[in-house]
């Protein structure tokens, strides 16, 4: 019944091969990758408006398009640093392999843990965001916000679980739409502004300004929620090979495209949101109200909503083609527990995908679906990455020393440079908002890292066999003297069944009974003696009504006579039903009694199935 | 380390001997027993409030003191069919109880079923109305208002989980406390109004009534809602175990100074709240205004509120004495799983605790903690077990005909009539309000609990060996052909180990391997070649990187050869790390293997632990 739930929800199985067919054109590629950065635009300019705007009231418009050229300048810089990227790392650039293999170990991890926590939160705020375009468009929602962020993570989890391909195909479409919106309202807005030439009116909520001039500090603080746009940048450095052949010059035009669509939309709304003088309000979202200034309630208002909301949502699915393949190299490299590095079922990272939504579901619930709440925990992770993949790049150039390599080192050196003052003003000004948790995630993680690397390299070493020694063993000899206990509750087919297998597999076997009366004791002991047997049956009072104690006791008392060496073998009876709710219906000893037994180096655990036949079947016979 | 932090939260385990030192006394009893009636006040009034004010107003006062008294009739009539109850059921005379041995199974278990809902409404509500209190002394807690909810939930269910003894000591002192604090308020407040003879000023948020006179319907409607005063009287009745001896006449003695407390407190807060003409409002519980007009905002009030959520907390907590109880007796008839049958550590039904708490979480989620939304679900299981219970000890009078049965019969049917007809005016008032949900609920709960008894039976007939088959048996004959498979990821010292002690239980082993790549293929087939052993090494690919299938596919194949009766015995390294974040670390393949493979009925699963030593150990040998 599992399975076939399983088998409707994620589709089946695919086998390792049906891998190749999957590769972007430029044109697949584009919309599939630049989702996240070209959606930031959404929360993006209504950011920046919201530190700015409560403190210096209408004089926000100016500064808010400055402090948006400062970023479209910071994206430019990036896409020349990144389009190095691409041509020299043709197998996926990604600032943890960059970081590793030009800074060393320390920063690649650390690459790789402020990625991961990228990852999740570009998740989280972009499903905040898309719940936030909705809502705008129907504001009765509002109560159901966190609802309605998990029900969108919810479905993307489970599309992501049925693999990638289909998710190309279905996924296309939107971010031209989306596009295509953005790009009409630009036009429409501007060109109605000169044409009708008549000014809107300022907002009426009007903030009351509590400073009368924008100072350094402000302008900064603006800048680190604006930087926000520029997430998703590296997208296509990292998905490289994903590109159809030759996939370096695909990866670099689809690159350059992004930044070009990316410099037009998130330019243009802050434009709008400076002649159309729109105020953050809780409820309605900037892109909404400057929807709304620029076409009235009609079709394309809601088309802008909803295109919102599905671009919103492809950012964080984004994320679902970055995290599992990421924490599948780093898990390979043996610094994430291992379960990351298999692929489930339909070739996608289950246990990644699985992770990703969890954590994401977490901050979603505690930050309440609040998109301007989790910001401040965004930028800093993603702003650490790119610093430490510019570093890297520039400290390639400085190594290989190769033709040209002035000019490609100044290039990344800037992206270095400029990232890193990024990260410090973002980690300064928005420390107290949240970047701190943050600040102190990335190192914990690193940490972890670190001792789970550890932790395999003791477990490889314990378990490895030269060849040398290999050579010298030999199984027959230095057999185990192997001696079997069948803890059984009454004498029934199962303990039957269990004391049969216990005589195949040894010659010294012994029935183990827990009572908890003299009355119960005398009952089985009765039923022994009819069963008449050479096999000897123990039975112990338990006042703890545990069978685990007792039975250490005994094999561990004079009576049963453990030597060295000795191999028990715990016989175990397990019902299987095939009901699932039976399943639910039998006392689960056998799970219990295993993990504690196991705990023992010589005590080994035989579960024996017997097949319980269908209720109806044996209810029916007795008629 | 999870042993340490359960010892830490719940104790230590107790005998089963400990059992008999924890017997109530009168003045022990009272408290534990009555919260759950006694604090019924809290909500019931408003309760009644709610429905009649906002219909017509102030006209609602008096309709209210005649809906109380009509209620406290009920209460009256209530006790003394209870104490014939406790009279003829020594052992504790549970509706389940009393409704099985009179009336038979389907009301029997009915009145299990209604019990059980009963308990986790118990749990439910109370929690809401403790909260509510808190929240209207403290009003700014109002959007934490589900977070304070459970984790009060949590804190009981620790409590419970650590054992009754200190759960009887802790928890005498409240309810007096309670008492106290409530005669003292009705003393007070009547002689208040009676000394300064001013009338309190109407409701200054006095609602505009839709009717101008009272209908029948209301006051019906009036009546279900109070009669959620009356839940818990029956707790008595199923507790007289507890009691020292003579334990019968100490619990008549409880049970009637329970219903005169009452009697009391409950009429003296219906007369406070038609004086002071509480309204109800959001956020202030009646309660809470009556204490605010009689004392004003100083100790008392304050005193009041937190007395009131205290003794609220402890009726939730007298459902998890009788919960537990409950499910374990109906599970150890085999109408409730088995689980439930078990005493845990401590003394306590550590799994009906866990199951109480975990729905009554829920409600309290999908109800957000507000006590009025609950309250129709709550009374419709009560009354559903009085009368069950009431009417089953009518038909004991009729059927034995003991000396006075004429009196008891009519005692004990009038309780049945009465009980059964709230039952109706219930249902029929709060249908739409919620009461459908426990009307649909407890049906099914009956279903679902013969179906459990019908599989008990089902696994009870097939296990059963008569003794004449018993003794025809000889384990010695027609023992397994024992062939073990022991699948291998690499030549390690943990495949080693699985090798040996497969070699110790048959002499028919195969080595299996699951390969990608002809690579990997090699690989081992080398290392293979120089252990140089005569176990053969079978290495198959698997596109889907699954070993069940290929392994299934193996044993089903002509190659090897099975025969119909042969048991197969897969053995299965277990790796046994002592640091719990290690055991995250190690792939679970084993569960997983051990799952599938269990499902076929020839295949039983060995499991040899190999314990890994400390990481720090082997990684500072490596320097």
């Amino acid at each position: 019944m599992f399975e076939t739930l399983k088998r409707l929800l994620i589709g089946k199985p695919l086998r390792n091969d049906a891998l190749s067919g999957e590769k972007y054109s430029v044109a697949m590629g584009l919309p599939i990758l630049s989702s996240d950065a070209i959606s930031s635009v959404a929360y993006a300019t209504e950011e920046i408006l919201l530190v700015l705007y409560p403190v210096v009231g209408i004089l926000a418009y100016n500064s808010m398009i400055g402090v948006s050229a400062a970023i479209v300048g910071l994206l430019v810089l990036l896409t020349f640093s990144y389009k190095q990227t691409i041509q020299n790392y043709p197998n996926g650039g990604g600032a943890y392999i960059v970081a590793k293999e030009n800074l060393g170990l320390i920063p690649g991890i650390s690459a790789g843990a402020a990625l991961s926590v990228d990852y999740i939160l570009t998740v989280a705020v972009s499903i905040s965001a898309g719940t936030s375009a909705i809502i705008s468009a129907f504001p009765s929602l509002e109560r159901h916000r966190v609802l309605i962020c998990l029900l969108i993570l919810l479905l993307i989890m489970l599309g992501n679980l049925r693999g990638i391909t289909e998710s190309a195909k279905i996924f296309s479409i939107p971010p031209y739409a989306f596009i295509l919106g953005m790009v009409t309202m630009i036009l429409v807005g501007i060109v109605k502004f000169k044409v009708t030439g008549i000014v809107p009116p300022p907002p009426s909520n009007a903030a009351i300004a509590t400073q009368s001039s924008v100072t350094i500090i402000l302008l900064l603080r603006a800048f680190s929620s604006g930087c926000s746009a520029l997430t998703g940048v590296e997208a296509v450095s990292n998905a490289v090979p994903n590109f159809r052949e030759p996939s370096t010059k695909h990866a670099q035009i689809t690159l350059m495209l992004l930044a070009f669509i990316v410099l037009i939309v998130f330019g243009g709304i802050s434009v709008l949101a400076s002649i159309y003088k729109v105020a953050p309000v809780a409820g309605k979202t900037v892109l909404s109200q400057i929807a709304m200034g620029v076409f009235g309630q009609g079709f394309m208002y809601y088309y802008i909503q909803v295109t919102t909301a599905v671009i919103l949502a492809m950012a964080a699915n984004t994320a679902y083609s970055g995290f599992p393949m990421l924490i599948s190299v780093i898990s390979h490299e043996g610094y994430a527990p291992r379960q990351f590095a298999l692929r489930g079922d339909r070739l996608s990272y289950s246990n990644g995908i699985i992770a990703l939504s969890t954590v994401a579901a977490i901050l979603i619930v505690v930050f309440k679906g609040e998109t301007h709440l989790l910001i401040p925990l965004y930028a800093v992770g993603v702003f650490v990455s790119f610093t430490l993949s510019q570093t890297g790049m520039f400290m390639r150039w400085v190594r290989t020393k190769e033709p040209g390599w002035v000019h490609k080192a100044i290039i990344n050196g800037m992206g270095a440079l400029v990232t890193g003052v990024a990260v410090i003003i973002i980690g300064a000004t928005k420390f107290t908002h949240g970047a701190w948790i943050v600040i102190v995630i990335i190192p914990t993680l690193v940490k972890a890292m670190l001792k789970v690397k550890d932790h395999y390299n003791a477990v490889a070493k314990q378990l490895r066999i030269e060849e040398d020694e290999l050579a010298t063993i030999d199984l027959d000899k230095e057999l185990y003297r192997n001696r079997v206990i069948v803890p059984i509750a009454s004498v029934n087919r199962a303990s039957i069944r269990a004391l049969r297998y216990a005589k195949t597999i040894s010659d010294h076997v012994t029935a183990f009974n827990i009572t908890i009366n003299e009355e119960e004791k005398e009952k089985i002991e009765k039923k022994w003696a009819i069963l008449n047997t050479d096999i000897p049956l123990v039975v112990r009072n338990s006042p703890y009504r545990k069978i685990v104690n007792p039975l250490i006791e005994f094999i561990e008392s004079e009576e049963y006579d453990m030597k060295k060496g000795d191999m028990i073998t715990v016989v175990i009876p397990n019902f299987t039903v095939r009901n699932m709710w039976h399943k639910l219906l039998h006392n689960h000893t056998r799970m219990f009694i295993s993990g504690e037994l196991l705990k023992h180096k010589h005590i080994a655990i035989a579960t024996v199935p017997l097949k319980l036949k269908d209720d109806n079947i044996i209810l029916k016979d007795k008629k």
